[in-house]
């Protein structure tokens, strides 16, 4: 098509970018800063803009002859086949590459929060079960798969992993978190973003920043925090995908903080991003957050302004329409209103990504040539192995788990026979069937009440769904309670339906003003408690619910957070036996509905205290988590000592598996500062290992502890290290503590910046 | 006793406290800086240390040796006469001068949040209440009421008011404050404060700063906010108490706010309070404030670092002890580790305000000679008019109300005939039966019971309680039932019970997980609304609860906040009509108990929108409140004009009481800014005119607008006027716009400081 330099894949590649710059007309550079979201046809035929609210309207055949910088959603609309999917992405590209001045190919977007967002892929348990599993290279594993089945069709950009980290609970979205603690967000995160940039994706870190903590945990509510809770807790898993994961593209949060949308704020896009952190990919919009500059945040006057104060802030693509980035840009640069170099900014990113990418070259083609099965056994293996190491056993007082395989077992509950119930709002099936209530799900999901009925083929299972999730209706109360009380056990699953924008209740515009479980789930389960027959229940819920009301009356409470496909048949090897529990809370499970919002990472004043009559303490702390068999941490080398404030010191102990089960055991390693200069939290997590042992088995692991890692910001906005007292511990929860280092940093005051460490190593040997 | 310069009143203030500063030991100096808590002796006989937790253990008479500073609530801890009380209070005042070397008394601090908390002193209504008032003159007449009779027992600082801005309607101190509107709160609290300070009496800013945003709305839990939330919301009224108020002391809050302390935070207490404000007076700690360095924020090691940090930051007096300022201070400054200069600091202060009190003259003399009658007539008819402008007619949608004066009413409800559910937790009687339950209120406290009973003698008045406050029992819902089924009129007098830490509903350390109507209150209600008979809820609460449950079915609802004293009669008079109601409401009425924080200060992202499926809209917005007559707005003058940024905008209206009874009508202005470099509150409070109209009077009314108003803190942290367009709307609610003004505003951005105008002046005309 071209013999241009910024064709030949020998130059460099910003010399490919400068020489395509030059030659691009106005319009022709905005086209490659905006996406349109669209929909694969089912006939494999190229794609067609999505018809609905919010998305511009305008002529896609004329359009395209600018070029189209990005194509989104593609896969996510409607069920298309996967193959057909594919074929209709790459006639799309054809089309939009044959019809523009220069044959450039649009970058392709999709979701892929837990799993690809597509019909017939896998669907994986959702990100705060994978905090859950404390295990970041399965997690990377995972988005190996994910990445891996996104190219097969020719995405190049998936829109996670969610960093966010919990503020309040009641959020809808805290399902796609991976919790509340930064540590855990940011290596979890990161092992995720490893994965799908290995697999030749661009990995897009999302919501930059701030977006969890809305006020009242109303979605989008503004957001109440200030800088050093910014810099200390929101920021870090950024930081951590960027410099450990690799992340390629960042997304723009639709929040405010303190009254600046992040979407207009250079001083997070552009001097935190990219001047200190280094950042050089791509910074998208989230779907309609720069129009939102205008209509919510009242920044800007008209869609012009609110491009210009994007663009300025450092946001390179528009998002899912050219309602500010198209016309309105265009005309504001030839007025003289928005300097073109803004553009060229932008457009010299998304150019440099895309030369990366190959979407440049003379010989690119968007068929890609490999095998597309989004739902392969190798997914689902992986999808059972996650969803088993998510599942946390909060309590079994008794020993009622595991069950007899010849028990009488009364299944009950609204999630109990509900293949939707193991999934998360942005799973293909719950996101679409939004719209499309009839589509069939595409995947095999077992519930568990299968799930049950095919791992103990020798119990006698009845069912009864005694409610709904959300609806008032106790009418099936009585059959439910009938079950229970004919049984040895009742199998109480109870929970969540994800959807979208209060079809549910979890998911992204499913906030809830308390944490009381959802509908007349909560006196169902009074009911059931009060036949007498012990009580397991089994949460499948995207975010924790208050359980003080049944402290000491269950007997067994079991935490699954939206498992996904393989989460049944993990349940019930859980109920069995046959999956020894091993997932630690990514989150406080409260004692009482309200009196939100609450996180474990609170200085002395956020604990229970004598000055007010509520007290905060959790029914089940962060970290917790049980088994089936037990383990010994012995031999613990945690000498006290002296050291400098950028000396190291190891900590290390025996973990041995003193049980009959093979099990995991996952040692947190916990910082208590007793004394700084402005308030810290009394714990934080600054370690972690999970480590599986054969009964008798033990393995040593050391803790490679830097002081870099109790770095904080202090009153003058620098991360610093400060010399004094610091007491390490090794914990089996936030609350459980087993062991205390105690060291001593000595010599000044030493600032940290980005070349600190962000990781606690472990190394783990044969013990 | 001396004839040194100190003692000589024809020297400057400045120059007598150099002289005396010169004369002092390191011991001496900061016995000046602490205070002690006592209690005056019933018989008169002078005043001994409280005997409680956390106060110090020291030998008085040898204490008072080195002089003492500071003597806090003689009158506060025990039912002590007035007169006695006074006695008491001189003769320890006499012996402290007479155990020092310089014969200097000490300040005697007393609390009077809501009147002189002392025995048989009146109780008037709370903050809350006034703020409903919306009538600064009124605040003022009270302050002036409460600093004389101060006064007359020898007290010389009260420790109010609280200009905290409710920012989570949870949290227990809500009744202390004046609302949710930095603008209602700095006015009133001005008016306040200028009463106060005209008595002679230092008034106390309290708490400063940040205190009421603590998280999950737990007293004294850490403050998550930015510097912009601090600057326009948290501060614009200590800056209006200090500016208009003429306020001598300022309290340090307790909390932290994005972790740091404000009990350590020279931006805040030294920077700002005295730099940028010019304040000269004095900072005093709150209870234990400084010891909770250590403590509750551990940032400080000892009582000696906690004392380096808290003078460091500029608190000049400890209260109630001197755990930090007594021993550890001297040793270490001794040491080293303080500089002696920071002591003299805060010792020149106290001491400069001790001189203008007249504390080191030669003729001071601890008796006043005043009359002693903390419960005048005058006080009482104070507290009446007080209590019955700050009543809020909610909601009257048939006119059940006024009550027809030979009705068959039954009343009902757990507050109905209990003379303490008129008082708030910082009221004497409140405060002290906390500690010593069996003691009478000593004044004459009617219950609504009561003064139904005797505004209404030809009506047929029943009564039941039908539960407690907080009590689970519903044993005599059955009666309450009976009793409202038997009337014409049910009359419901649900509540709070006010208390210290746990032991009430609401009150210092009484927090609320949600805004449900205590105990099984409000399933009372239901029962009663269940008979058919019209119900008349009246709420004497501390705080708003969600009414939403009920919206539509009740005959009418009167919310009272702790109306003090007269607060029964004022709302018989309500009931009646002879008092036509006139209140505003100081904070929003919710519709649902969940889903907090939320204020009407909300920009758009805060407000009801679509992604979300929670809407905060109140049930009941901020301002609203209803008449038993009818008031027309009648030739407004509001022409669309351009001024300059330091222009002036004057709008006017007549408002004409077109019913048939005399009333007052509240016209508030609110601005709507739309668009502005950071996000704004969609609606705000900028001014407003409380007016008493005769049937057919009418007033012209003239809001002096001044851009300055318009300002806020932009992202530099400076405070601007920025131009651009800006509507005015003259409202009878923060919702019910009845006209809008249009401005825009010319010229470039304007920051603006001190000098800036704080109050929209309003000019009141025969019309």
């Amino acid at each position: 098509m071209s013999t241009a330099p910024w064709r030949d894949p020998a130059l460099p590649a910003a010399a490919r970018v400068d020489d395509l710059v030059s030659r691009m007309t106005l319009e022709e550079k905005t086209a490659q800063l905006y996406g349109v979201w669209v929909g694969a046809a089912t006939d494999g035929d190229g794609v067609a803009p999505l018809q609905r609210e919010m998305t511009a309207d305008y002529d896609w055949d004329e359009l395209i002859t600018l070029g189209l910088g990005q194509l989104t959603r593609s896969f996510g609309t409607a069920p298309v086949d996967p193959a057909l999917g594919a074929q209709a992405l790459a006639r799309a590209q054809r089309r939009i590459a044959g019809a523009g001045r220069f044959g450039i190919p649009a970058v392709a977007h999709e979701e892929c929060l837990a799993g690809f967002t597509a019909w017939r892929a896998t669907a994986y348990p959702v990100p705060l079960a994978w905090g859950a599993t404390f295990d970041p290279a399965l997690v990377a594993e995972l988005g190996g798969h994910i990445g891996r089945d996104l190219r097969s069709v020719g995405v190049h950009q998936g829109l996670a992993p969610v960093l966010d980290v919990v503020r309040d609970l009641r959020w809808g979205r805290v399902e796609e978190t991976i919790g509340e603690d930064p540590y855990l967000v940011g290596t979890i995160g990161a092992a995720y973003v490893r994965g799908l940039e290995s697999a030749g994706i661009v990995a897009t870190l999302k919501h930059f920043a701030g977006y969890a903590a809305s006020a009242g945990a109303r979605n989008l509510a503004p957001v109440r925090a200030g800088v050093r809770e910014l810099a200390d807790v929101t920021l870090p898993p950024f930081e951590m995908a960027l410099r450990e994961g690799g992340a390629r593209s960042v997304m723009a949060a639709y929040t405010e903080t303190d009254g600046v949308p992040a979407s207009a704020d250079p001083a997070l896009l552009t001097k935190l991003l990219r001047e200190e952190w280094g950042f050089t990919g791509t910074v998208v919009a989230d779907y309609f957050g720069i129009g939102f500059l205008q209509s919510l945040h009242r920044v800007a006057a008209d869609p012009a302004e609110a491009a210009h104060a994007a663009l300025e802030a450092g946001i390179d693509v528009e998002l899912p329409t050219l309602n500010c980035y198209g016309k309105p840009l265009v005309a504001a640069v030839r007025e003289g209103r928005v300097p073109e170099a803004l553009v060229d900014r932008a457009l010299r990113r998304v150019l440099l990504q895309k030369c990366e990418l190959g979407l440049l070259d003379p010989d690119w083609s968007p068929e890609t040539g490999e095998e597309i099965d989004l739902d392969s056994a190798g997914n689902r293996a992986l999808a059972r192995r996650l969803a088993e190491e998510s599942v946390v056993l909060l309590d079994n007082p008794d020993g009622v788990l595991p069950l007899a395989p010849s028990a009488r077992i009364a299944v009950v509950g609204p999630r109990a026979a509900d293949a939707l119930a193991m999934l998360g709002c942005y799973s293909f099936p719950s996101h679409v069937l939004t719209h499309h209530p009839d589509v069939p799900t595409g995947i095999d999901i077992p519930t568990v009440l299968d799930a049950v009925r095919a791992e103990l083929p020798d119990a006698k299972v009845t069912f009864a769904e005694g409610c709904g999730v959300s609806e008032p209706d106790t009418s099936g109360f009585a059959e439910a309670v009938g079950r229970a009380a004919e049984a040895e056990v009742c199998v109480a699953v109870l929970g969540d339906r994800a959807g979208l924008f209060g079809r549910g209740t979890s998911g992204e515009g499913c906030d809830a003003t308390d944490l009381e479980l959802p509908g007349v789930q909560a006196a169902l389960l009074d009911a059931l408690v009060e036949t007498g027959v012990p009580v397991v229940l089994v949460l499948l819920t995207g975010r924790p619910y208050a359980l003080g009301r049944w402290q000491g009356r269950l007997g067994a409470v079991v935490q699954a957070f939206f498992p996904g496909e393989e989460g049944g048949p993990a349940l019930a090897g859980v109920l069995s036996g046959r999956v020894n529990p091993s997932g630690r809370l990514p989150v406080s499970v409260p004692r009482e509905p309200g009196g939100q919002p609450w996180t474990y990472l609170q200085p002395p004043l956020g604990l229970a205290g004598e000055v007010s009559n509520l007290d905060p303490t959790p029914l089940f702390p962060f970290g917790h988590g049980g088994s089936y068999t037990t383990f010994a941490w012995e031999d613990v080398h945690s000498p006290e000592a002296e050291l400098p404030t950028d000396g190291t010191y190891d900590l290390s102990l025996t973990v041995r598996n003193t049980g009959g089960r093979a099990g995991a055991e996952v040692v947190q390693l916990y910082l208590h500062d007793p004394v700084a200069s402005v308030t810290r939290p009394d714990v934080r997590l600054i370690g972690y290992q999970r480590v599986e042992l054969a009964p008798g088995q033990s393995r040593r692991l050391t803790f490679h502890f830097h002081p870099d890692l109790s770095a904080f910001t202090d009153r003058t906005g620098t991360r610093v290290v400060e010399p004094g007292d610091l007491e390490l511990r090794l914990s089996g929860s936030s609350t459980d503590v087993r062991h205390r280092a105690r060291l001593r940093l000595t010599g000044p005051v030493r600032p940290v910046g980005t070349e600190r460490r962000l990781r606690c190593e472990v190394t783990v040997t044969e013990g």
